[in-house]
């Protein structure tokens, strides 16, 4: 309130005058975090006239001291205290800034969370990511894998990520600034329990140019190493430096930074906590930038520098079983992201597969990860990414995008039976965020186009499964396969098959917009779809929809009922007992 | 196995020869039964070679008697053991027949179940059945009626049909015949456990012509009745005879047996248990065939006949709130389905309602159907459907349909409250099927077509809310609000925008197909979205996707993890500790 014109800067307020500077508190009002977790605190004023002439920041009644104060601009200042966390308890921030027309002022309450220390508490967690795995694409998943008894109609089985846990629940999920989520905002909201903007990672909002300076917030793999020296890291079939697996440790507006992220990685930046294992794709943003492929704009070699560091480097299937790394592990096993497992295990076309013939499993990453991990006695973090199913779901090209899943779910089979035989283990399967498909029949592949579609009684049973491939995994080539349609699409062509060598659905209209791609349109049976987002849409997007969660061995019947993703990281942290600042080492 | 053709019938079995009968047993191989629960056991002989000689029925070894011995046809011999049930424990029926060629056999393997009397079991249930109300339906429900805190986007709370359970489960479905369900064969299984034909009611296959004579599977519901002498009770909002309300006590081959139905409400057909309270639209069905409107063929006036049974009849809203009805209630509240809640409550447009200006709300039929029921200090079962949300999805009209949910939500709210009053209640909230709907985005009003459309970013929050009708729901009418795709359609031209006066998504093309309605694709942003379902399809279809379950009050904890909807019918009667073997009154 401005000071000594308390009728007139009411009015100020309520016509959204300029009088009145306006003040941003990060964490923002109504935060839960972790007693003890570490954040950078800044409070940013704009729209003032001239420089603040005094500022004061109360936590709770008592002056905070330590802020370095700056100005991105004019009319703007900032206060910064990096590296803070606050006790047990509620608490409130009060901001009061004068500048040359009088004071205003800002609140924001915030809730420290403790956790007991369970009775039983596991100390290693295994985080699975299914990307872009909602209900309802793993139940497409299960649909495929284990389909129906056709003499009675009843289920035949339940995938292994549906089987045996100890805890279930269905997860909701939003931005900061909007009701749909990217893969880096969710991964944040489920690695640090708060919401954060649509491609940040890790960071609150801010003023800053910097992308990678923006006030950061501490996840639960950094306290689980910070506080307990336990070990961490990140398996994927992504790119390496891609949102999901960048949960674990990079702090940034921006996920397309993956140069940052990547230097993160090794404790360079953010709360310079370092990753011990990090098994993916990507060398792109490993390499020196005058290597070909490199997307890096300097001459670091993370390659080189690692084994430095005392990592034991891997490039492909071979070397990654062979080796017998310490406690620190890297590979990068594609320049860029894995090709789907149908490319890599059934279908093997040169086009897709390049010069990486000799690429590892999801669980065989993950089994040598764990391996490496386990051998620190403090305790693990290792979130392990099925990327490729979010990937491949956004063409709509649901074959590729499903059969990860099933790649997904024999990885996690030998988690379960990990954590079975090491009782101080969490496994937790869930995803980041839905995307709009449905299976709504079955399909005649003797048919061609939208013929082929049977609904209701002629729906009849899948055939899945009647062949397998070295795996055992069923193949996609059947007599009956299952109808699939996503409920938000550009314009495309629908054939209701899968093809060897992948197509984008769409191609460039040359004007910003986007529009069937031709090259599918002329396959047999094809048929356009007209879309129903917006014209500038390339493929399919995120929905709102939600998503599952399973959660097997130590600490797993904390994870039930309906939650908010941001929930996630709350239970693990329970699960664990973590108590950041009483456990400081 | 033909009799000293052993080598030359394992061929023939082989190659699927003619030369072996073949023989159907119902209930099916792998069934699960509750011990004591009634059902019909047939045996189907077909392609036999002249009449059967001989044949043999053994359970366990024993050979069964009682069997009434028909022929459908050539070729054709039937054996039909109506009203029988089976003890605890696992049983292996076998069939042999023997005709002029020589012995075919075969065998079922049932299991009945039984259940241990729980220290607190309840003596009611409210089952709520959002028809169509899959995972995505539900959230999209709670976002329109709760929505985000646009300061942090934090979810601002949830439905009261997610607040508050003892037991959270995700279901999924299939039928005897397909993968997909309708509503007649999804409510069956809920309420016998057992997987019916699509279009089938509480009966299993069979080669009879009258389909309202095929062997019944005894409910939930009649059990309650039979064994206990419980009240039985159905409210919908759909007209009265439709598959989901017709769960309770019907039991036919075509959900289309509308009066065959509304016959076996009141206990005429079917196993002869009546229900004691119906609450819904339809009155065509109940009428004599010389009513206006009527759909029976025959002179029966339910409504007259209903009060000499001593059931008290109301036709409307203020007769309903007014009625002080004994222990049976009859109300029927339209000539057809309500119109939906929109149209009710906010819209009020008279080529929506008609004549039908007093209806009741979801809520109030219930709350009157458990004052009915209630005084039967015995127990009581009572179905109440919020059965428009399937009916306008079909059409894409999710607006209708999720504010139905909304009505749904606030009679759960009522009955939640009962429960937590009547702690001998058990309140389970679920779903037939799902729809192939997402919510893929933010819908800015102010634009038009496909321009309206935002994602990530872009989708905001919507503002739902902002103004709200007489019930304190949200308007539909809003700055913002949410972008909505179905996965599987016909062609249809959309608008993302609601309509007071309906109008359906396709017209006949008077060829035995369908083509968008060009009246809606008049209208301002409308563009035709080309569909994907076969062209004969007017509408959209149900999907195989996963659905929600809530449950509140006693026994609720028996509700949770990922199970197949055979199992709600289990969980109930193991809730009840149901044993009707051993309760025979």
């Amino acid at each position: 309130m401005k000071r000594g014109l308390l009728a007139l800067s009411t009015l100020s307020l309520a016509l959204g005058s300029a009088w009145a500077a306006k003040i941003a508190i990060y964490p923002y009002d109504g935060a839960s975090v972790l007693a003890g977790q570490r954040f950078d605190l800044r409070v940013e004023a704009s729209e003032l006239q001239g420089s603040p002439s005094t500022y004061r920041i109360t936590l709770d009644g008592q002056p905070l001291s330590g802020f370095q104060q700056t100005s991105q601009g004019p009319g703007q200042a900032e206060w910064t205290l990096r590296d803070t966390f606050i006790r047990v308890g509620e608490h409130t921030l009060e901001v009061s800034v004068t500048d040359g027309t009088g004071e205003s002022k800002r609140s924001a309450k915030w809730v420290a969370r403790a956790n007991p220390r369970l009775p039983r508490a596991p100390k290693n967690i295994i985080l699975f990511i299914g990307d872009g795995m909602g209900w309802n694409t793993l139940n497409a998943a299960r649909i495929i894998a284990k389909g129906f008894n056709p003499q009675n109609g009843m289920p035949s089985g339940n995938l292994e990520i549906e089987t045996g846990y100890g805890g279930m629940a269905t997860v909701t999920n939003s931005s900061f600034d909007s009701f749909i989520v990217d893969s880096a905002n969710s991964a944040s909201s489920i690695m640090t329990g708060q919401k954060v903007q649509v491609n940040a990672l890790n960071v609150y909002p801010s003023n800053l140019k910097d992308t990678l300076a923006y006030p950061r917030i501490e996840t639960l793999a950094e306290m689980m190493k910070r506080v307990r020296g336990a070990s961490i890291g990140v398996v994927t079939t992504t790119f390496g430096t891609d949102a999901t697996p960048a949960m674990v440790n990079a702090h940034t507006r921006r996920r397309s930074d993956y140069q940052g992220i990547a230097d993160q990685y090794f404790g360079r930046g953010g709360f310079g906590i370092p990753l011990d294992v990090m098994l993916f794709g990507g060398s792109r943003d490993f390499i020196p930038q005058s290597n070909p492929g490199s997307r890096r704009k300097d001459n670091t070699d993370w390659i080189a520098e690692s084994q430095k560091l005392g990592y034991t480097f891997v490039s492909n299937r071979t070397e990654l079983m062979a080796a017998q790394p310490s406690d620190k592990l890297f590979g990068l096993f594609n320049l860029d992201n894995f090709p789907s497992y149908l490319d890599r295990a059934v279908w093997k076309r040169p086009e897709m597969l390049g010069s990486f013939t000799d690429m590892p499993y999801l669980w065989e990453m993950t089994q040598k990860a764990v391996e490496t991990l386990s051998k620190n006695d403090k305790g693990f973090f290792l979130m392990v990414e099925a990327g490729m199913v979010d990937k491949y779901e956004h063409p709509l090209d649901w074959q590729r995008g499903l059969w990860d899943v099933l790649e997904l779910d024999r990885t996690v089979q030998w988690a379960k039976n990990y954590a079975a035989q090491n009782p101080d283990t969490l496994v937790i399967v869930t995803a980041d965020h839905a995307h709009s498909i449905s299976v709504f029949g079955g399909y005649d592949y003797s048919k061609q186009g939208r013929q082929g579609v049977g609904v209701y009684q002629d729906a009849k049973f899948p055939t899945y499964g009647d062949r397998r491939d070295t795996n055992g995994f069923p193949l996609p080539e059947t007599a009956r396969g299952i109808a699939v349609g996503f409920g938000a699409t550009p314009d495309y062509c629908e054939t209701y098959r899968g093809r060897e060598v992948y197509k984008d659905p769409t191609i460039s209209d040359g004007k910003g917009g986007y529009v069937a791609n031709p090259e599918v349109c002329k396959e047999p049976g094809a048929f356009l779809r007209v879309g129903n987002l917006d014209p500038a849409s390339a493929q399919g997007v995120h929905t709102a929809d939600p998503m599952p969660l399973f959660a097997f061995g130590t600490g797993s019947q904390l994870f039930n009922g309906l939650i908010d993703q941001t929930e996630i990281f709350f239970r693990m942290a329970q699960a664990l007992g973590l108590n950041p600042y009483l456990e400081k080492p």
